[in-house]
């Protein structure tokens, strides 16, 4: 239950954090927070979470990290549907204060939101296979950092920063071709109070690419080490890799 | 006595390095330092102050984080007061200074400092609502980072960069609505120098939501882990969390 | 051969986080990601991946360093051919990967990728003699952090840090001069893909000069620290040095 | 001999990543690096040689470091003058290089350089009091943040990431006052070269007020911590605090 709140919570704070620095950078250009800003929130969103729950949770807040770490063989597969509910739920909570703090400006204009998408909705008019490769490729990569970072001869006490400040450079490379997701969690929580009935239809790329990039990365790093999984499983359940539990 | 200096030095530096670099940067816009810089100057200045204060007082900076970490039974009560006085003191001294490098340039005008403040004295027009929301939300996670990061099982020797550059997402994410206080000393402190007689009359807010905001978290976080306050006190008492003393 | 494909995953990283940002960046400027933006994501793609492979094979993901290194005497030199071959083919491919989605936008141009260049591809027209020296000048003092961050005596877990935020640094000195190479499979990589027929001519200048400065630097601190080669070589295979293995 | 290299080399890079970034961004500002970028530099060229150079000299870099250490007692006095001969040669040669860099490019023009001024060549215009003032205040929390960050209670190995990171601060709040110094090997190498006969005549009060500000920040760290400083020293001269030595 400590690893559902922990989970609620920090998915909770990536949007408030990640996308809430988007909408409001948005909404007031003037301020000059820009790309770079939203590129370095999102990153620091994760940063700040590993440190204070990554040894409760695992601090995943990304169902597809829990899908791929299970994939991998360092996360047991019946605890997915939990943590993937708390992501969900902690999304929308955060997706849901930054919309009240919003109605508090005159004139506020709710726009997409920090929704994801492609073609006509792409931030720069990219197709939709561009859009598919990259959330595949970037979600691949992330596994990857995420995998390595936290292997046993890594080291793991900086995990939290290359997988932070990971996200924010999938941001910097990808924020042009879909507004970057790599999240389904993410992706879903804006679509739901995004204007102009475009997002939700388009969802379903933000749940596919992402997926399937974190599932290949975890059965392509089991097969580069030649993981046993049922071994990595029990190694994991006996707590000697809190990181990733 | 040591502690409370370092306390005094280290809410100095906040002050003129995180409000110093917001002040010179809006009297002086062609140099670009911009909303970025100041989000990143506020964490840094926490930053530097963790690494090199954190083992003398435990580097709070703020009232609210003192009186949150004594209500999660990880700071002596007692001692709530003198480190309070300490913070309100140094954040006064640190605008001081920045004042009067300020006389040092033809033309200069104090405007608003780097005062907090809400509907027409939000840096983009937000509503008290709006604000008092923002401020508790902000300072209930910044609180959750500090409890989780200093936590015994986490990578404590990280805490440091991860609450100093959760103050610079912090930052990125609110300084639209109220130009980011989650600290009364700090409020305060830009309250007495700012121009207009309206920084004083908002100043109470800035010092309700973040306290309110850091009381919950420490409430909840020794709900969520079954603190025994007592206990957890004594263990600080002994000096094995020097981190949080 | 785990090795090997860490190397080309890794290089495929830093082409498609480094060169790639700089690409949609320069593509899309409305997007205001910038020259700074670039440098924090060549310095990121380093980051990421030495926390997440430099267990495996170093992290070296770049024939200049993989040269340097066996001169200093931390690398095996006859490995030095694969590796050098597993980087260009991970460096075209990550090319080709950004080209690939690059093509999923209507009335995209390739223009110079992100090619290197000197005299009137210089990307501010600076001359070949500038090229060379900065080029050669930059190599040696990045072979030289990777050699002292990783000397046994140093903060080794940090040296990702360095070696990483040392190629951000890198990059906000010289993109102005040549738009910042140290690295042959990189400027390999944009070279095939650049329009106009002047970035493989001036390739060679981006071989060359990187690795001279790198040899330069391997036996510098050699002999700066009377280094063994032999000595130093069996220990770094005896995987008492992994991290440069 | 090999201490003296690495402060020859380390203060070299200071000015070839910080100097020479602020140069060339301001050659070109179509760049867009701009003050943050500067500032970054400045902090990364202090990070990336703590982590390749601390082992080695304490990586000082900065006659005022030296003074001030030594002043605390954790720097052998007779060791002074050629550290700091050491240091300027080093910038000096860093300047040289980059002037070099800059004839490449036609229609270059040298003007201020990176020099630092007050008054009419303070960037923003500021006086000759808040100049000094500023340049003491900064340079007396520097060696706040070294002397406390390498204390034997600190997690020293994060004094290089806090240390720099401070200098990056310390441009943030100080760039628009002096251009910052906070060093006086930087201030000489700059006004070598800077055109308009004002460098040189300014040049005394930034070899002043940062000596000054570190000297009494050195006696003030002892005098808080009743450092015995005869003692400090021999336990330095032990090599047990290799750090500072």
């Amino acid at each position: 239950m400590k690893k559902l709140v922990a989970e609620f919570i920090g998915t909770f704070w990536l949007i408030v954090g990640g996308c809430g620095t988007a909408i409001f950078a948005a909404s007031n250009p003037d301020m000059g927070i820009g790309k770079i800003g939203i590129a370095v929130a999102f990153g620091l969103s994760l940063v700040t979470m590993f440190y204070s729950i990554g040894h409760i949770s695992g601090c995943h807040l990304n169902p597809a990290v829990t899908l791929g770490l299970a994939t991998a063989g360092k996360f047991d597969p019946k605890n997915v549907p939990t943590y993937i509910l708390a992501q969900v739920l902690g999304a929308i909570t955060g997706a849901a204060l930054v919309y009240l703090v919003m109605l508090g400006k005159v004139g506020y204009q709710i726009g997409s939101f920090a929704a994801n998408g492609y073609e006509e909705n792409s931030p720069e008019g990219y197709s939709i296979i561009s859009a598919f490769i990259t959330e595949l490729v970037m979600t691949f990569i992330f596994l990857f950092i995420i995998l390595g970072a936290t292997y046993e001869k890594a080291h793991k006490a900086f995990s939290g920063l290359a997988i932070g400040l990971g996200l924010t450079l999938i941001h910097l490379v990808s924020m042009p071709i879909t507004n970057t997701s790599i999240n389904p969690a993410r992706s879903l929580s804006q679509a739901l109070f995004a204007e102009g009935n475009w997002a939700l239809p388009q969802l379903w790329l933000f749940w596919v690419a992402p997926i399937l990039g974190a599932l290949l990365a975890g059965a392509f790093y089991q097969f580069l080490f030649n993981y046993d999984p049922i071994k990595s499983y029990k190694v994991s359940r006996k707590g000697q890799n809190p990181q990733l539990r």
